[in-house]
């Protein structure tokens, strides 16, 4: 028997206590071993798929959880940080910041990225299983219910970070204030003297960049300037999608003399799109970003935009994964939204005159 | 009896067919019994600080060994990667590249910063001891003896990335080719015209600096200009170091009229420098990085840099400790230096002709 199976053994009593349904009721109702339970609970490989499915069914259907506390008394506790994608920019931002909180703690960093937005996939799930964590952090996803079953009949906690969708009532996030954001770079613009502002969202199955073309849109109706569908253009949240989306705007018969670009990258997509136009940033054109990722200062000219507390969000989000593991009574679905800022850089500026030829 | 120690008993013998000596023949000499003798080795807490250091000693003194291949036969397969700072822009490029071959072997990637460029600390050595990784990716940093045979002695294999100082004989690395890589960088700047070309190096203790300094140096020799150390300025590899270095250039009577800058957040502080004086770049000014992080090409202007292959380096060293964990041939002391190359963008020109009036 391997030691993973007896670890199992000796801690799911002391869980059980705390419990309606004992891992020996499961096992006496599935009609197997109490070890090949024990097995599929910490996700060994060493079982069938048809016996892991039964008894994953069973602790579904007892409603079968195990607190955090009584996993992590074991060996070395680890969090897990897991990412759609490394790629962005602002990942290395959230690394810091729960890296920071988790090593303070004593907690090892495990990242992986699963390259889906939507599900992180089977294999991250089977080694998380396995690993046993005290909690996920997810960027973006909220998780199917059956995952979060899976996880949470494990007692590993987790917490959506700048969830992409609503999250389920009964997930922790942390985000931060998309409209406010999204209504702060729009009444930037339109204090600066702009009417006719393009806005470039992130992908528009993503809750954040829904918010900001909200707010965006609340800021112009405020200022008594109409709404134009025209005027937005769906990006991904990368440099190209606002190149492509500056692209559209630029060669509008009447373009805007601003852009809200949804995101930095974006932004410097807009840069790109404007430079062989021989559209000058920011005289003819003014750009406000969004996250204010360290080379917004650096960028030529330096970036206009919206700041995301992107590595205080990560580490809000360490802080209630420990707290979740260490105190039972921790609510297991708390939800914050941090606040945003302007951050006014070299960008924008007043809408140039159409008769001083925007354009050249 | 924890199910750490079980773990150690059941592969320790495994593991000492293949050596002289064994965890009981320690235990012997030490007079303690094998399960303290384990835990030592395992990196429990449960043992007190004398014993820990005689049975560190014993298994020093006799060389014990234990390969990598038996040890993580067991749970989890995870793979280690220190950084002595997370802050740098260039760790996203390293933990992306690490991640995608961990990920594709079926391994978990541990990131942790330490904050210090010398040594990577206790609290680490000893969650390393207790996690039992398959091996430890160093980024700059060597270990001294002792960590090095903690961790040897566990089994767990590690490889430097792009070293700071020369790595010892034992120990396998990752580099890349920094003295080719300075070269190309005042050949750029040389075959556009300049003579007078400054030169921002990084920290002195660190090899890639020395190497990339040497290599501007010969490139100038060899063009029969004569290497003026005035014109050498030691940064940080920081946006402030490559500001503070800039000024100075900038303010000397006979200013150069291009700076290498020895990396890319250097050449930024360059820009920084460059922009209050109203030294234009490239007009005024030629401006060469060292790195090629991604923002290079959207800074005002886009960056000229030397391009090195981070994401390669990353994937190489995560291969070759995938490698020393599996196969029992394998080399512990493997070195590779991957090819740096010239990435010409925005910030170098010819030189201005003096008549001209540089600077304005």
């Amino acid at each position: 028997m391997s030691s993973t199976t007896d670890r199992a053994d000796q801690t799911d009593p002391i869980a059980a206590v705390q419990r309606r349904v004992t891992l020996a009721d499961i096992a006496t109702e599935a009609g197997l071993s109490l070890a090949t339970v024990s097995k599929v609970l910490n996700g060994r490989s060493d079982v069938s798929e048809l016996t892991r499915a039964r008894v994953e069914k069973l602790l579904h259907s007892h409603g079968y959880l195990r607190r955090a506390t009584a996993v992590a008394s074991g060996s070395a506790r680890m969090v897990e940080l897991l990412f759609h994608e490394l790629e962005s920019e602002w990942a290395i931002e959230i690394i810091r910041g729960v890296e920071r909180v988790a090593r303070q703690a004593g907690i090892s960093l495990i990242v992986t990225e699963s390259g889906d937005r939507h599900s992180p996939g089977h294999a991250w799930i089977d080694g998380v299983l396995s690993r046993r964590p005290i909690g996920v952090i997810l960027v973006f996803s909220d998780l199917d219910p059956q995952t979060k079953h899976k996880l949470r009949s494990r007692g590993v906690n987790f917490v959506v970070v700048d969830p992409a969708d609503e999250p389920e009532p009964d997930v922790a996030s942390i985000g931060s204030a998309n409209w406010a954001g999204g209504f702060a770079a729009a009444q930037h613009l339109l204090s600066l003297g702009h009417r006719r502002i393009g806005m470039i969202s992130g992908p528009d199955d993503m809750l954040c960049s829904v918010a900001r073309v909200d707010g965006y849109r609340s800021a112009l109706e405020r200022a008594g300037v109409s709404f134009d569908a025209e005027l937005v253009r769906v990006g991904d949240f990368h440099v190209d999608g606002g190149r492509r989306g500056a692209s559209e705007l630029l060669d509008l018969p009447d373009p805007p003399t601003a852009i809200f670009a949804g995101s930095d990258l974006q932004a410097l997509g807009v840069y790109e799109a404007a430079r062989p136009r021989g559209v000058r940033v920011p005289e003819d054109l003014s750009v406000v970003g969004y996250d204010d990722l360290r080379f917004a200062r650096w960028v030529g000219p330096p970036l206009t935009t919206i700041r995301q507390p992107l590595g205080e969000m990560a580490e809000t989000a360490a802080r209630m994964l420990i707290r979740m593991s260490e105190d039972p009574d921790a609510p297991l679905n708390q939800r914050f939204d941090l606040a945003t800022s302007l951050v006014v850089r070299a960008s924008t500026a007043p809408p140039a005159r159409r008769a001083d030829g925007a354009g050249l």
